[in-house]
């Protein structure tokens, strides 16, 4: 365990100034007399661990040749790239995780969930790979492994199977893909998904992509099943594009649905998707993550995994400039996240783990409008990045 | 007049690895025995200098106090708080033009058209601000200044007034604003400038936030009287949201429309706004430009003016993601950017100003998807951004 640590002249959140104090990897109360060492973060805005909710740590680009792009523009002309690519272009899952675990730390993010394909030609190889990197990595950042079938499961026999064999190898929740229009069946697919997540006792984690009112079908689908098996809290759509494009009183009632089953919703506020009602979505009490989905791969070229960046883009494309809006979107790529994906202890407060990032920003809505770079990042006490940098201890990439 | 300088191994465009030379302040063929000095570009990319074809100078608030944003929804909620702000804050123009035009200046950006304000309140004086700024900047960036009517022109007496003073007293090209929803009377409303523009052999540039069916319908009158004073190629319209809306035989008949009178188009790819249909307009041979609009002020508190971020943002508004489209949208904030506003010169052939930005990355469509920002900006062969920091001997702001 790290020696205590001060932290004087924080804006905690971007409130008022106050010291915290950091002992034995948790926040305690900032009066106590025992000598520490000090940082003073001179009036910056410190926020909770940066969270990112949605990921694909196993597919990024980083570090790697440029990627020329020539995909077709269809989602299954997009499968089948990033099919290949992994054949052709020999991404290791355990080395590039790993890259963006590091770039992303610098942001402040300390907590992710990575969606990692399990599909017929490479079995749980990927998942394999992150949990080398997650074992590596385990003092820097938690993360959360998702058996994702990319490819699709009803339609490639053995998946299922495969999804099985990650969960039994440490992955942490079942995930599911488009029931509609890639799967074909959608009773079919999430029956098998959220049995498979009965059986483990684990979370659910959906793509849903499915456009308006046959999204919207497969959303019912979804709050019925969680219902059913009692999985409130355990259940995660992301994307949910639907929601942005249905009528008013459909979308109320939706969103009214999902509230009350405790499903979260991970949207990136994509600019060419639709637009997410965030504004209506925090009114009914849904809880709403954010995530920077793939960086730098075969699916989309950009992205950098700042999770404050990200908040910027929520607000944008909502049409968002207000203060107390841009306060919100911080709240979703923080709190949010960490609701979403089920994190414990988390926060600023006293008895939460010492994990903050400060951020030189004068308030809250500038952070989030300037998203300003130079960013120190404690964990559990330990400042592993100073002033933008990593520290110079953490574990290499090889 | 700069000395000689070669710079080796650029990618010009992102093309093959060649040498630049640049005599004179402008390029000359790169096999002179002549002695020079040299940069080594190590294969980054060498663009031409960005285009920022649509900013308001007068009206940013970098380098001040945070202003908290409570501002109303609408439009004119915000054209309200913009023109308390101007008085309350006491924006002073001549010095927020410097501070933009010195950041931007760091990303690559040698050429800008700035809208500023013309009002009964303030009269001409942001013009007047701002002509100082340029003749204090003039080696370092060209600057074209519109008279702009950002409260209205026909509801507030004087206001054509005031714009026939501004270009007397140097500004450069006619401004209009939503014909109809702000003016109340598009005929009369675009009757006014363009007999102003006539009159004073200037271009025109109209914001153009109308939407649909309204905003078609102001095209129309655009081409009409684009066409009857013969000013093929000295409009652009900004915005245009409309175009993004209409059914698609309407859409493609408006942007030939567009095209024939060589009226130009600005986009921000604003993700909270239509979506102007890129290819289409590409394919129509409308000339394209873009902009940052304002940056960090009272209707937006983000934005930093790096018009190479904005390509970025151009393709992901349009959910593009090949190399090829991404290319296209580096296009628009170079050489459709410098068609749009008419600057000669322009270019890296041979003959054209010796003016370019080298960016540390492998191919052209890398540097727009991960804009990276230790950039070297050489403007009439002077070195005047190196690796991302502003030369030493570049004019103070006070």
């Amino acid at each position: 365990m790290t020696a205590d640590l001060l932290i004087r002249n924080a804006r905690p959140f971007g409130g008022p100034v106050k010291d915290l104090l950091i002992r034995d990897g948790r926040f305690v109360a900032a009066d106590c007399p025992r000598p520490v060492a000090e940082i003073d973060a001179t009036g910056h805005v410190a926020l909770p661990g940066l969270v990112e909710a949605h990921t694909h740590l196993d597919k990024t680009l980083v570090g790697m040749d440029w990627f020329e792009n020539r995909v077709g523009p269809t989602r299954n002309d997009r499968i089948l790239a990033d099919r290949n690519a992994k054949r052709e272009l020999g991404i290791n899952a355990r080395r590039q995780s790993a890259r963006q675990i590091l770039q992303t730390l610098a942001h402040g993010v300390l907590s992710i969930r990575s969606h990692v394909d399990v599909d017929t030609e490479i079995g749980i190889a990927n998942v394999e790979g992150v949990l080398e990197t997650r074992e590596a990595m385990r003092d820097l950042v938690d993360v959360q492994i998702v058996a994702f079938p990319q490819s699709g499961m009803l339609p490639r026999e053995g998946t299922l199977e495969l999804m099985d064999a990650a969960l039994k190898a440490g992955a942490d929740i079942v995930g599911g893909i488009d029931p509609a229009t890639i799967e074909r069946d959608p009773v079919r697919h999430l029956d098998a998904i959220f049995a498979l997540a009965d059986r483990h006792g684990k979370p659910v984690d959906i793509h849903l992509h499915e456009p308006g009112d046959l999204g919207a079908y497969c959303l019912e689908l979804i709050v019925e099943r969680t219902r059913a098996l009692s999985l409130q809290g355990q259940v995660m759509v992301s994307h949910a594009y639907c929601l942005g494009t249905l009528d008013a009183p459909r979308q109320s009632a939706l969103i009214g649905q999902l509230a009350a089953e405790r499903i979260a919703v991970m949207t990136v506020g994509s600019p060419s998707a639709p637009a997410l009602p965030l504004r209506l979505m925090r009114q009914c009490g849904l809880t709403v993550a954010s995530g920077s989905d793939g960086i730098q791969g075969t699916w989309e070229p950009f992205g950098n995994g700042d999770m404050l960046e990200r908040a910027k883009y929520l607000a944008q494309r909502n049409g968002m400039t207000n203060d107390v809006d841009l306060e919100e979107s911080a709240r979703i790529c923080t709190f949010g996240g960490a609701e979403g994906i089920g994190l414990g202890g988390y926060g600023l407060s006293e008895g939460c783990f010492g994990d903050l990032v400060l951020v030189p920003a004068r308030t809250l809505a500038e952070a989030v409008a300037l998203t300003p770079h130079r960013r120190t990042v404690i964990r559990r006490g330990r400042v592993v990045v100073n002033g933008g940098e990593l520290a110079g201890d953490l574990p290499a990439i090889e």
